[in-house]
């Protein structure tokens, strides 16, 4: 038995995800409640590692009670107390016992997206949650370079050192810039992305629209594995994790047992 | 000649608008630019003390840089520079040398408004943007108790120990409450405001609307000026000061003489 949960936050004032000592951090607070709520210690897993400072508007979680005489809470109201007891920047959109459930695993894609104000714009209300960039961003160039990315690739180039994975290819399923009311943003789906990815890219693109690398750079890197030849890592306040596909339908468990 | 600002900022990294030691301050914030850009010290005045974690909607402020030999940088470029030197969470709307301003004394009429969201609803992405309170609230019942406040009274129970003004009597022009989506929103216009006077009136109101208080609190607060008698003072993160009248307008020289 494992609770399912679904949830969003804002990453302002978190140190990412996973659980860190002597750090604010997501796992973090649901262990401290869930805990609180089941009585014994829980494990905490998440279907991604995001960064300090990253927000998710759709995130998926799994509690294991790590003793069998945890509080048979009423199912029903297992949200409402996580609600409750959670801090106001981590908001739980469903909770319920499940037969099993690996949130890593079960996430086969995921979607994010990455807000920009650029030309010099300026909103304070948008403050940590927009990425603001000097120069007027074009568009149009940004979506041709972006274009590349659709498909299976080694995306070695485009993750930090620090990333260790078994494999560095992924597919991206889509990849574009609009531009929208004031913002400029980048959507990106794919299967699975590596560390510090979306970010690379989208530091690649800003510098592609203002003319310091050529759109080439991204199919040259994906045969040259060369971080060096791409743009910054883009900072994290306009990344936000927007949609996570699950493999699968969890069933709804209306006891623990 | 002094530099009339106006300007918005995000209060939840700032103890407020006044310069204070050890503490991160808009004041503050525009004294180090305002500095750097003229090349001599400024003297920084705003049209209100907010407290820590207030935002402003509409902001005023003077810049009086404090020796004449300070730097004649071309008018029509301050704004850009302001914005271009001051930290993301303040935006300048208008920046340029007038002959004379006192913002405090030019505000005329001021107005806020405190953003609620009710019914244990939670928002991660509204954090430190609105107040959250767990019941659900009574709307016209607030509105019939905030009628009390329209005209001039004497608001000295509707103040924090600590501020100390010739007169506590203040003129309130409007008072009322209104659900809109999903928030509950509290206006108020009137000549001048006490220190936490809108908090702890937002903070009766709640009383009010939960059964803790009953309406006639208010008058009565009136009459005996008795802090004890009211709610809570309501915190912070839902407060915006949202529009400022000034007592005229104030010419835009071309140049600094």
């Amino acid at each position: 038995m494992k609770i399912f949960l679904r949830l969003c936050y804002i990453g302002v004032d978190f140190h990412g995800f996973q659980i860190q000592n002597n750090c604010r951090t997501v796992a973090g607070e649901l262990k401290v409640v869930s805990d609180k709520i089941f009585g014994v210690p829980c494990r905490i897993s998440g279907c991604s590692r995001t960064d300090a400072g990253v927000h998710a508007l759709d995130f998926y979680a799994s509690v294991e009670p790590l003793d069998q005489t945890f509080n048979r809470i009423p199912c029903e109201r297992l949200r409402t107390i996580y609600n409750f007891l959670l801090p106001e920047d981590i908001s739980v959109i469903e909770a319920y016992p499940t037969t099993s459930f690996n949130p890593r695993k079960s996430a086969v894609k995921k979607k994010y997206e990455y807000r920009i104000l650029d030309g010099g714009q300026k909103d304070p209300f948008e403050y940590k949650r927009v990425y603001r960039h000097k120069l007027k961003l074009n568009v149009p160039l940004m979506n041709k370079a972006a274009k590349q990315l659709i498909g299976e690739h080694d995306f070695k180039a485009f993750s930090s050192t620090g990333s260790e994975r078994a494999t560095t290819v992924r597919t991206i399923y889509s990849a574009y810039v609009t531009r929208c009311d004031k913002y400029v943003t980048f959507f990106i789906e794919g299967n699975g992305f590596l560390y510090n990815m979306v970010r690379i890219i989208v530091g690649t693109l800003l510098y592609i629209s203002d003319g310091k690398l050529n759109e080439s750079v991204i199919s040259n890197a994906f045969t040259e594995c060369d971080r060096t030849l791409l743009g910054i890592t883009a900072p994290p306040d306009g990344l936000y994790l927007s949609q996570v596909t699950l493999d699968k339908e969890y069933p709804k468990l209306n006891g623990y047992d």
